[in-house]
């Protein structure tokens, strides 16, 4: 291989794929990058088994190779370097680079023992902007949990029915529910469901929530893939192709309350001061009460720990319904608030609907009916 | 104890003292602030035993007492506090902490328990800028390291000798050395030298370095104290203590090479990114290999390792007197040029002076002639 990019663009690429290299000890091939070239093409690759990811760039090939070396070592030298054009040539295991008046040999490992990244080859597939695309699941994504017992919780569930798609996440203390509205019909034949690991979906966000333009979604039964073109050509410049999570995603609609016999609404600031304070002195198991009381327009906010000493505060609210007290972890519930309002307008107002203290409260923005979050109370 | 007291003044107090309160499981009352009333000044302290730290503030106090608690926990309690008057009383060994509609009760244990935080009992002392004092002191600090056999170098020497402070520090690998002259003449009735332990002189930087005006230095035997006054007052507003180092500092002045065979002058930048890029090949001992070629006027910067590949580099330079090629420890170099160029210019003038393969080389910027870092080279 013989090839000339220049840094700026070479150092973008090792970006998009370097995260997903692992340091893994017993198979060394896994922490490095394959670099390939294919014609005039510059290609990059990552794997950690679960999940490939690809990138392509335009360059000046001399002579066609490929090579793969340690991706924390390429993207740190990279990134040192000026940005002028690099030469990358293969000799051996040896990938040397000259910038300028500098050259460099990395040692690497021989591109036939990189495992293959599979492909898709199913036609089924949905176009939509990743922007938003991003946005939307990001206020989901992070609720999700490894959980070795229900494996089907450890990503993030998508539903795709005509134009909207809806992206859920729970570790079974909370739940994310976010639906998003198509501009345009959807190009796919049927309803599609699927569950995405949540470090996929994470990595789907790092990559392609700042790109402009669509993603296009491909769907097989086993597997999906996320693809960006290259502008102003066909031709992909990322991939991201990764396993789905197989088994049923629990059917959450039923806890999800209809109505709501206590409505609080207030402004998100000043709940969330009031949250960290009492967060101080809350017990081992995170507990914070809460009380409504419509009377006086207030929601209390306590808690107490024999071992640390105890809070209280009050913030105006407005309260429909009845008086509610109901304890929650204070984690949850602040996690809960802030990614209502992640995105939205600087401290919007929020509501949170109540069933007394044995059922889960359901946060809302006044603002945005398509997301809800909802959080099981501690119980007595 | 009650008290009244802005939150935003709390808040600095705590900053001020908290952060040498340390999670003692022995001695847990070394994990608490002593607050105490004095008439109209409210008095905050902790101590790790070798070092105390005092601050006061002016307060309205309805009735006088003490009590200490957990420094963690009512740092981050202030802190989401809003900048309002907020009132402190002590209930037996209760902090209860009011403020707007927050009522607060933190668990203390009683001030009786809290040690004694030693007085300085000598007359001698010197005033310097605050300021220009923690920026000298801060060229050198980070130098010095802990060392079980040679305890002296754990800290860093003072000497006062008339008009002028020398800041020294090492770690036997390399050796900062920062004159700073005084603008007044020195109230001291004789030579002073001392070894300050590097967590003090840390502090000390942290503390005072944003300070405008003096801070006077009291010397005794065996302690020093570092104090600024509130201002408009002769009450001091924050008082460090601290026990010196025991012991003989070792007569560094010998080992500073008085006149070089080879001086190469070079712009910073271009130098530290030379050495970031060959430090991803040097080897385990961080060696990297520098060569000075006077007829090129060129400075080569090479590393290499065997499983990890091999880097070559050059700059132009100055290079005065003969040629010489010398291995250093990468992070020392590095080190070097960092602490020559903290709060010159950008990307400064600097000059290495060598004496051959086997000297030490000596770092310092054309612009300050009161600064040297000294680095010892890896030998063959």
């Amino acid at each position: 291989m013989i090839t000339t990019i220049l840094k700026d663009k070479l150092k973008y690429g090792i970006s998009v794929v370097e995260r997903i290299s692992n340091k893994s000890l017993t198979l060394p091939i896994l922490n490095n990058i394959l670099l390939k070239t294919e014609k005039n093409f510059l290609n990059l690759s990552a794997t950690d088994l679960e999940m490939g990811i690809q990138w392509w760039a335009l360059v000046k090939t001399e002579k066609e190779g490929k090579i793969t070396v340690p991706a924390k070592l390429l993207s740190s030298f990279v990134s040192f370097l000026p940005n002028k054009p690099i030469t990358l040539k293969v000799k051996g295991v040896d990938l040397q680079i000259e910038c300028e008046n500098r050259e460099t040999t990395i040692k690497g490992i021989d591109a036939e023992e990189f495992p293959i990244i599979p492909k898709i080859s199913e036609e089924e597939k949905l176009s939509v902007n990743a922007g938003i695309f991003c946005k939307n699941l990001a206020k989901v994504v992070d609720i999700a949990s490894f959980s070795s017992t229900k494996v089907e919780i450890s990503g993030v569930y998508f539903s795709f029915q005509k134009d909207i798609i809806t992206m859920t996440a729970t570790d079974s203390f909370r739940l994310g529910e976010k639906k998003m509205y198509l501009k345009t019909k959807s190009t796919l034949s049927k309803d599609y469901s699927l569950i995405l690991p949540q470090r996929t979906a994470k990595e789907v966000i790092n990559i392609l929530s700042e790109r402009e333009g669509d993603v296009t979604i491909y769907f097989s039964p086993n597997q999906v893939m996320f693809e960006t073109p290259l502008s102003e050509t066909k031709h992909p410049d990322i991939q991201i192709i990764s396993r789905l999570i197989e088994g049923e995603y629990p059917n959450y609609q039923e806890i999800i309350p209809k109505a709501y016999e206590t409505k609080v609404t207030f402004k998100a600031e000043e709940l969330i001061n009031q949250i960290k304070l009492a967060s101080l002195f809350s017990s081992k198991i995170n507990e914070i009460i809460i009380k409504a009381d419509p009377k006086k327009g207030e929601l209390f906010i306590s808690s107490q720990n024999p071992d640390v000493g105890e809070h209280k505060g009050s913030i105006k609210v407005k309260v429909e319904g009845k008086a509610c007290e109901v304890s929650f972890n204070h984690r949850f519930l602040l996690d809960g608030i802030l990614n209502v309002v992640s995105g939205e307008e600087k401290n919007p107002e929020i509501t949170l609907d109540l069933n007394g203290s044995e059922k889960p409260g359901v946060l809302r923005s006044s603002k945005d009916e398509n997301y809800l979050y909802l959080i099981m109370p501690i119980k007595k």
